[in-house]
């Protein structure tokens, strides 16, 4: 590890915001740095608890967060905030008015904020947030909420894969439960309605119950429906004791390093596919080859299915992969000039 | 190839439609067998305008495609629908009903109706999709029609690459645009305002007029706005009128070409992204691999991201790469060897 990496490491580990400010740029940028800082970031984490939190556009999940961090705060834990944020950059306007709002504290060195556009990141947003909470992590923060909306598959993805997932619901949305994306009610540990002050808060609470009668969890674990009002702060100390129940039961049932191990099974599959992609693409495949070849398929005069067995086999042929006897008996041999 | 794929694609191209809705399930499934017939399926494509819509929950999709699916029978092309629908799998009424509703097409041969649910398709939905358009193009479709659900990248994604795309708004659902995707006003050749008798519509239009002031396209079409009452068939001979305008814009500036070559690059590295994973996955590493290696990731014996990389870099090590001259000697060699 170079020195300038080990010195950076130690200004993150000790809390310094510039330096984590920083690596979050250059992680969102995807700079070959970002992969040593990331390397040596790793073994100082694995302390904070991570919160993914997803819902509806308008169901109050910038205002949850935002409260649920003043109460971490007030248990004087040190909190992180990811906002995955994946609406047009035509019309930003309420979702900046959400932003500046969370900026209250800004004078509270003990709680970070950072919001990512979710396009343009290269190797994908899920890989660009889970480095941004390896960050965090390392400068100590004791809970990270990841905060996105959840209509895409990426955004889905992303707060499934945190120690505790809440999706969060509002009443009177009519079919907001039937036009959510697929997946979306299968992944909430702990479900909260929002506004439930509203009409229409019991018939939520009443859908959430059939749609668990149909199944039942791996875990046995039945996710609670928290009620909450997050802009008057009512039932925001029942959510976070909620968090805190959810982590006792798997505690309990001695399955928190499963879990962990089942969200890093998906994590390691999302960056070999980023990687490998990657990788092809810098060592064997110019933009002109790929438009050349894009050329040829418009054409027809190649099909894309062989064309693409054709650069996998390529790039997959290793020394002893698919070889004759005799060829690796000579590369053995050739193997061992020095 | 197989004298069993050869017959096959015979049946295919003659229209039959067992032997079509065969295809598709196989692709769905992602069969081997199913690479084998879109190699022989690809040269006989080529011919079909692939038109894909998309607009958000609500929006009257599935009206408006039942309603040009008619219009284009009327002109005795023939149509094939694919209906990707995110929504889930829990409460699927309503679109149950849609798809109920466009099933009055039953009796008439020259339309073929598909819908795909979002998850569970082994290599991503727009892989799948994609391929399904191929079986379809290859069976003599004239249209194909793909109706997605905007809410996703993944849904986004796959109408983009379609040779026309259709973007759906309707009036009065006030932050509709403000809370749309990001990147979905940008893929629009063509805007439906649909449910424009509804209050609001002006308004909706007035806001696509300044958006686009805002952003020259690449090609300088400048999308149009049809107003559409799907229910009513109104509006839907202007659509049908607008997509010929734009394929005959296309043509004149000799866009037509570089178009779809942008859109089979964007399709190749998808392709590329997935087969390399899939191959490391069936060749290098097993479940247990897998799991194995999360587990030490999830203890902190290891880090993913050195992990990853010697992954990535063993697949790649292919025999003549970082080779010293003397084994590349000797490596020429062993080749040799018959």
């Amino acid at each position: 590890m170079s020195d300038a990496i080990t010195n950076w490491v130690e200004r993150i580990r000790s809390g310094e915001v510039r330096a984590l400010a920083r690596a979050i740029t250059m992680i969102e940028d995807s700079r070959p740095e970002s992969l040593l800082l990331l390397k040596a970031l790793f073994p100082i984490t694995g302390r904070a608890r991570v919160i993914g939190l997803t819902g509806s556009p308008g169901a109050g999940k910038s205002t949850l967060v935002d409260q649920l961090a003043r109460e971490y705060r007030k248990q004087e834990k040190t909190v992180g905030v990811i906002c995955v944020d994946p609406t047009s950059p035509y019309t930003g306007g309420a979702i900046l008015g959400d932003r500046i709002r969370m900026q209250s504290h800004h004078a509270d060195p003990g709680i970070y904020i950072r919001s990512m556009a979710t396009r343009g990141f290269l190797g994908g947003l899920a890989r660009a947030t889970t480095d941004v909470a390896t960050a965090l992590d390392a400068s100590g923060k004791d809970l990270i909420m990841i905060e996105t909306v959840g209509v895409g598959q990426d955004e889905v993805d992303i707060v499934r894969l945190a120690d505790v997932t809440i999706v969060i619901l509002v009443p009177g949305m009519g079919d907001d439960i039937q036009t959510i994306k697929a997946g979306i009610m299968e992944i909430a540990d702990i479900f909260v309605i929002n506004k439930s002050d509203r009409d229409g808060a019991e018939r939520v609470e009443r859908e959430i119950r059939a749609m668990q009668s149909l199944a039942i969890r791996k875990d046995s674990w039945t996710p609670p429906v928290i009620k909450t009002v997050a802009s008057e702060g009512k039932g925001i100390s029942d959510l976070a004791a909620a968090i805190v129940n959810y982590e006792q039961y798997l505690r309990e049932k001695d399955l928190l390093l499963t879990k962990k191990i089942s969200n890093w099974r998906e994590r390691l599959v999302e960056m070999l596919r980023e990687a490998l992609l990657q990788r092809v693409l810098n060592e064997r495949l110019t933009e002109a080859d790929l438009t050349h070849m894009a050329a040829e398929i418009a054409e027809h005069k190649r099909d894309p299915y062989t064309l693409v067995e054709e650069i996998v086999g390529g790039f997959a042929e290793t020394s002893h992969h698919g070889d004759t006897e005799a060829r690796r008996k000579a590369r053995v041999a050739a193997d061992q000039i020095p």
